[in-house]
């Protein structure tokens, strides 16, 4: 199963591929795609999608995990995070690839077994996983991958997971559930003219 | 000159598309995207991204406008709607429709010449500029063709769209300015791998 994990922002995006191949990860690419501040909002939302559709032809995921977004921060953000949310979401749907939302919770609970872990022991956890050399820097590319690694742990497909988590924590873990896209087939939705 | 006006959102999406011609407004269509409460909320995004990409091609707009956001709602709404915005403007950068943005404020300004206008006042002339019949229903799309007129009156190629506004309020107007998208060519937009 290969997965792409997002970590949503409009200056900055998070990337990551991740494989799962038994009960092993492989890393295939992570990255970060960023946008010029004082660029105008348009052409900025236009390059994330761009961006993120050419990773997906790349790479081909079969399944996409992205965080929710935290709402502590001023409303003029939030909007801005939200279009570019918006995009990414958008990006993976049009590609014909599933998406999966998780709380920042969910994603240390499953990285750690620690629903309140510290950032740095989810980021030494995503290196370990993956058996990086050191941790993926700027923060919203570990961010990334280790919602991907969430998505592989909560995933009904992912069986041995939690062998492999297990080794790497030497602890028991527990997993998180994930809010899973269902399809919209027979839904209202519509154009209403005039 | 033929302007796509946008009123964004998640559950219902108003568009609006009007010609100038001269000093006068015609329309050529209104009406309102609407996406199944309960829908996961990529499906809702890929049909509000879909729908708007197939208006544009229909009606080939030369340029676009969009109310920017308001604040004051719950964080969970607001994040819904910046993402639904997000595809909006999408929509129309990737159809190459240059996109406006103008506050509550100054489309109100621009319709009224009084920026505390009640909606009502608003819809009224709308429902005057355009010569329709009635105030078009829901608001959402009332809303999208006031903005589009907005855009009218503040655009650099609105010529004459002063005398047609006055004639519709017997008033003095106070024309609004918009933050108008610049080229983002030469900006530092990039992909870090790794």
């Amino acid at each position: 199963m290969r997965i792409l994990g997002i970590d949503p922002g409009y200056a900055l995006m998070g990337y990551g591929i991740i494989d799962k191949k038994g009960n092993r990860f492989s890393v295939c690419d992570y990255g970060s795609i960023s946008t010029e501040a004082g660029a105008p909002m348009p052409h900025r939302l236009k390059f994330l999608y761009a961006s993120l559709m050419d990773i997906i032809a790349e790479w081909q995921p079969q399944e996409a995990a992205i965080e929710e977004l935290f709402y502590n921060t001023n409303a003029k953000t939030v909007i801005n995070v939200g279009q570019a949310r918006g995009v990414a979401v958008l990006a993976c749907v049009n590609s014909g690839v599933e998406i999966s939302e998780y709380t920042p919770l969910q994603i240390k609970q499953a990285l750690t077994g620690y629903g309140r872990a510290e950032k740095k022991q989810v980021q030494q956890m995503v290196k370990a996983l993956l058996s990086l050399e050191k941790v993926p820097k700027p923060d919203d590319t570990a961010d990334a991958l280790a919602v991907a690694v969430c998505h592989a742990n909560s995933s009904p497909s992912a069986c041995g997971m939690a062998a492999c988590i297990e080794r790497a924590l030497e602890a028991e873990k527990k997993h998180s559930g994930s809010k899973r896209a269902k399809s919209a087939a027979g839904g209202n939705f519509r154009i209403i003219r005039g």
